[in-house]
């Protein structure tokens, strides 16, 4: 037996864009950027795929970047939206993705200014908490759409419209939230938007990034490719594989949500008819499927062993953080309490489980801890 | 009828590396930083890449970084050499790709002065050429192993020599090279090398950074993938593909070099026959089955669609110039007559072309021009 419950480290390829991917990776090899007739299919299948991305999340195709994941577009935002000299400051929570903490760390060194916004226990950065942290001085807020270690989803447009309103630009690593919850860029008032291709049953190595209005410097130099911000060779096959992911997900996003919201009610239920001692973590509107909980006085890296024996995948924290046995920074960000914090899991279910591994998994936690 | 010339622009995949790469998509999909026993496979897999890569280069292991391709490769070597603040200057030729020249504008922009080093006819960077410009103040000399326009092999074992005698490090751009000709960065003295898979029949994306002692800056700030040098889940499938490409290639070279020689050959002797007056480009010590010459009074433009109807893909230069119709900076820096560098042509064979097609490709613009 094997459920995979750590859908929000990895998914699973889909099979319709595996079999979208397979023509550009046999036959239709011809580099894009070329003049000559075998070009046409590969050309047309990025135009057509930079469309079907830019539809999902209500922008223009024009804005759609390809990149090699979700690291590479946090780390662009950071890098490329500061110009060199530039003293404005930065300003991000304390439960950003080590993607985007990390580049902020490095802009640090060079004496930029970057403020780290704390969060609710629910893990919400609350907009008055920004209202008074920015200024004037302030060039770009970068606020994740979802949080991957405990799901929660933040108030976007609250967020946008406070950074709007004192001239700074608004990003959003949406990683765990594309093709997950609908993203209407236009709406919300993102102005960059960083994606991940595995994280929706795309392939690994490829993602986006969304900017509107060449907000930032180009990352790579060299050739023409993504309108000379992002030169290289196109990953025509990933790029395919990621845009049918996307729209399949996003064609079934209400079946899935609700398929996702009954397996957390059953897992939930189990553990709280087991009498185990825990908190959920998280707030109400957050990624469904993904069930970050902390049980008292219990070890995460001892249950995630003895499920992992069991054929259940699962995690302790985020991927990153999985070889430290330390607190993760966002479980200490929401003020988990010491003696429930180490018995942090999380569970992530997604489009390609099976409503009964809600139940299967919930049960092998309870049996472990009750033995 | 198709008749694939620009193995120079990129490659078809290798049906065993397709092979290789198709269970990580599909069954071993697991984040290979995960501790879980699924994830073995994956981070097994990460683990013999690195070291069948490693082996084919002659370099350690954990030398080698996975990147998106040589683009990556390139500006991660330049922006990731000098530190901010650093006023050491830039070595680099008048004929990189551009992947490696724009990184070095960008430099520029902000006051960081870049030398480019002058070529012969042959695109060769004469070793006394760089000696009379480098001082105690270069950090970085960067000059391709191979031109990706004319195949020139250049003389990196003496310009590594002369680079390390004035206390710089030496990269080399060896896109065109690797997997192509045998390349050892430790008798050649190379620190950091830029290579991309799909030149050498691995999938369109992924790459690879060799570099010697953490010479460099982390290019990704994240995870702690790639030592924590290069952040981002690990593209598995598509690395595991470019080890098996790259292998087999090193496997077969001296076979394929003789084949590819072989057809340049019949490919010369049927143009000589035909009285065209044409210059070949390049030197001796080429890329085999790199064909560039230059045809008096021709348009390489008319002469690429002209082919192309009849089913040959040819380039007219680099994949990123293709979209100008001025003369590449190649083709002016080795001082092609004005009356013969308007009809430049690549012709580039690969271990995927018949011998058979040297033959065609040759006769059919000889025709074209005769006509």
């Amino acid at each position: 037996m094997k459920i995979y419950a750590d859908n929000a480290a990895t998914t699973q390829l889909d099979k319709d864009a595996f079999e979208a991917m397979k023509p550009f990776l046999l036959e239709e090899y011809a580099n894009p950027s070329q003049p000559y007739s075998f070009s046409r299919k590969s050309k047309r299948a990025l135009k057509e795929a930079r469309e079907t991305i830019a539809e999902c999340i209500h922008a223009n195709p024009e804005e759609i970047y390809f990149t090699s994941g979700g690291t590479e577009g946090n780390n662009w935002t950071v890098k490329g939206t500061l110009q060199y000299g530039d003293d404005r400051t930065v300003i991000t929570s304390q439960i950003e993705h080590h993607s985007l903490l990390n580049p902020c760390a490095a802009l640090e060194k060079f004496q930029y200014p970057v403020v780290y916004l704390p969060v609710s226990q629910q893990g919400i950065v609350m907009p008055e908490t920004l209202e008074s942290a920015i200024n004037q001085e302030t060039r770009l807020v970068s606020v994740m759409t979802a949080n991957n270690e405990i799901g929660t989803v933040q108030p976007i447009k609250e967020l946008a419209e406070i950074a709007h309103a004192h001239g700074a630009v608004f990003h959003t690593d949406a990683v765990q939230a594309v093709g997950h919850i609908p993203i209407d860029v236009q709406k919300l008032g993102i102005d960059m938007l960083s994606a991940s291709g595995h994280k929706f049953n795309a392939p690994k190595g490829i993602g986006f990034l969304y900017s509107r209005n060449k907000l930032l410097q180009p990352f790579h130099d060299g050739g023409s490719q993504e309108s000379g911000m992002r030169a290289g060779t196109e990953n025509v096959a990933s790029i395919v594989a990621m845009a049918i992911a996307l729209k399949k997900n996003y064609h079934n996003m209400d079946m899935n949500h609700q398929k996702l919201i009954s397996m957390e009610n059953e897992f939930v239920k189990i553990l709280n008819q087991s009498g185990i001692d825990y908190i959920r973590n998280g707030a109400e509107n957050h990624i469904a499927g993904n069930i970050s909980i902390s049980i008292r006085h219990a070890s995460g890296e001892m249950l995630l062993h003895r499920l992992d024996l069991k054929g259940i995948c699962i995690s302790t924290g985020s991927a990153c953080d999985s070889v430290n046995t330390q607190i993760s920074h966002v479980i200490r960000a929401v003020g988990v309490p010491k003696e429930y914090a180490e018995g942090t899991i999380r569970i992530s279910f997604g489009v390609m489980n099976q409503s009964e591994d809600a139940v299967s998994v919930a049960q092998t936690i309870v049996n472990i801890l009750k033995k």
